[in-house]
């Protein structure tokens, strides 16, 4: 095993109608809110109004910002954090899915110090504090709830960075099942997608084999059970309730105890194609992970083959790959670039793109030739 | 599944010569340092000076308070305190096992109020803060390191009563496992047996089955694959590292994430064999549970024989109770009071101790009868 640390402060509260200690535990940290969602789902499912009257209930002074993207921007985080800081805010609740919660946590670094946070995700300047951020989820998938990184893009600098830093780890997330009900089938299945694929990262990161291993192999196979039969049952809060939790189990830490770090070299190829042609975060890793591990068939065949036996009770790099393949289409999910409509016309602009980004793992280094043979397998 | 809160902010230091972060770790919470430890196995083993220099290295002031036993008394508990207070104490160091650790969490609320810390234990007041406390573990078992918990007995009032309370999370604990080598064979064989035992106490608490099941099941089935190896190779550090973070996994709130509460029931049981003959932890936990189980096996056989299934292939009760029996015994445990030289005679003795304390679990309940046929079975 290699050293670590296992640290993780947020407190997570989870189950049906959780939300009604929202209001109360939100006040413990001020009385002025900064309400941050998305592009109005939440208003249109109800959950907007559940929330606004838990934090009305505790007499709590709300400002809003809304209208945060999908694969989020700094422009956005830029303007919440002005709003924010007019008007003197003491804590967050940022209502939605991993974009909401990913800028509110660039935001409560921004509204702390009034710098601009774009600094801290590109390692010019370092935060020194961050304003308390309470989570509603609305979305199982990217396990930004109980960690403390947060992914945004820069439309000006082509640039989609993803940060740590332990200031951002929520004080507080909430996760109703029932709040994802609203989810229709396609982003259910990426988030099934996103989950599984942080599993992998994991999984495929630097250190020995481990009790781990074998729990993030459990979670996997939770999300792969339980998975289609929720696409085919979006209703179901049984379900929900399954996929949520594996998903914050994929990303809080757990999978990593006993590693250096996870690989992330199929995240920063997925986030290339999501800045360059806006695809779904969960379905660029669909189509990459599956041409990252022929990439690696003949590279870490031991590897690729504990993790085939583990899901898929198969004793070959081949079954494992098209067993997990299988599984991203069987789900409607996307694993060839064609499938999202990118033709081959299109292969230079990506090979450039990595090239330019230096995309690469932090265990598994891709040179050039890895960019070109990764973008011929996708196409 | 329940409703539930995951909460666990204790920072966790895992590896071979992570020690050497400790002094400025334990700085950072003030200069004036309360060393709590044993019996002088940690001096013995050097366990001790390298605590000591990394204190001092940092400046720090130390003062001593030694002498905790295994299943730690209250009356240390109160002295520490006395001499904490009296001292100005900023941070508490426990460089020990559970007894050591559970003593010191109950210190830190202690020192903290200057009220009787067993009136918290008792519930007739409740603690208002806790000095910050840093552990370096000696034993792997308990999972104290990483949870909120503590047990300490009371020999005047005839009582060994668990407390669980926020404030007593750990700020840091150290886990190098090269500090368990000098852990005899006996004593390693009682931790695995613990920290089993407090996964079996997860997976038969209140609530459905989930994720949590697997997980449970495969932290047990980690410890049972390299507990024996290690019981044969006591030095080999590898397998000390497994050991030790299972143990952490089995008992710092992950097993029961999806439920209302373990059962506790079998160390309910276990406890008062450790009151009357100051029986091992671990040693009165192998006698118990094949009992518990034996009693259980016609209530929940669908939950034994999942719990067969998942460690031992077998699809009865009866075969997974012997299982774990076997298990036990192959480790050097014993699996009845005879074996520990407590004889028939001292039935009535046991049975009036579970009467006066009404020892039963929070989930499965124990009436008058089960207490009689446990000892039967026990015997």
């Amino acid at each position: 095993m290699e050293n670590f640390i296992a640290y993780n402060p947020t407190r997570l509260h989870f189950g049906n109608n959780i939300t009604a200690d929202l209001g109360e535990t939100v006040k413990q940290y001020g009385n002025r809110v900064l309400l941050v969602y998305g592009m109005g789902s939440v208003k249109k499912y109800g959950y907007y109004d559940i929330v606004l009257s838990q934090l009305n209930d505790s007499g709590l002074e709300i400002f809003e910002y809304s209208g945060i993207k999908s694969n989020p921007v700094i422009e956005d985080v830029l303007e919440a954090i002005s709003l924010g800081r007019s008007n003197d805010i003491d804590v967050i609740v940022a209502l939605g899915g991993g974009s909401v919660i990913d800028s509110a946590k660039i935001i409560s670094l921004g509204i702390a110090s009034g710098e601009n946070p774009w600094d801290y995700m590109t390692w010019k300047l370092t935060p020194k504090s961050s304003v308390p951020l309470v989570n509603v989820l609305t979305l199982a998938a990217t396990g930004t709830e109980m960690n403390a990184a947060a992914v945004v893009q820069n439309h000006k600098t082509k640039q989609k960075v993803g940060y740590v830093n332990p200031l951002m780890f929520p004080k507080d997330s909430f996760l109703d099942p029932s709040f994802t009900v609203s989810v229709p089938k396609d982003y259910t299945a990426y988030g099934i997608v996103d989950l599984i694929a942080h599993s992998l990262e994991a999984f495929f990161g630097k250190g020995e084999p481990s009790i781990t291993d074998q729990i993030t192999i459990d979670i996997i196979k939770d999300a792969m059970k339980w998975g289609p039969l929720l696409i085919n049952d979006l209703s179901n809060i049984d379900l929900r309730s399954k996929i949520m939790l594996d998903a914050t189990l994929a990303l809080n830490g757990l999978t990593n105890y006993g590693k250096k770090s996870g690989d992330w070299g199929v995240h920063g190829l997925g986030h290339e194609l999501s800045l360059l042609y806006d695809t779904p975060h969960g379905a660029s890793l669909s189509i990459v992970y599956p041409a990252w591990l022929k990439l690696h068939k003949d590279r870490i065949p031991e590897r690729i083959i504990k993790l085939g036996r583990g899901l898929f009770s198969v004793d070959t790099v081949d079954d494992t790959i098209s067993g997990l393949s299988a599984f991203f289409e069987d789900l409607g999910c996307p694993v060839s670039l064609s499938q999202i409509n990118i033709e081959e016309s299109r292969k230079q602009e990506i090979i450039d793109q990595y090239e330019k980004n230096k995309v690469s793992g932090m265990h598994h280094h891709l040179n050039s030739q890895d960019h070109k043979t990764i973008v011929d397998i996708m196409c």
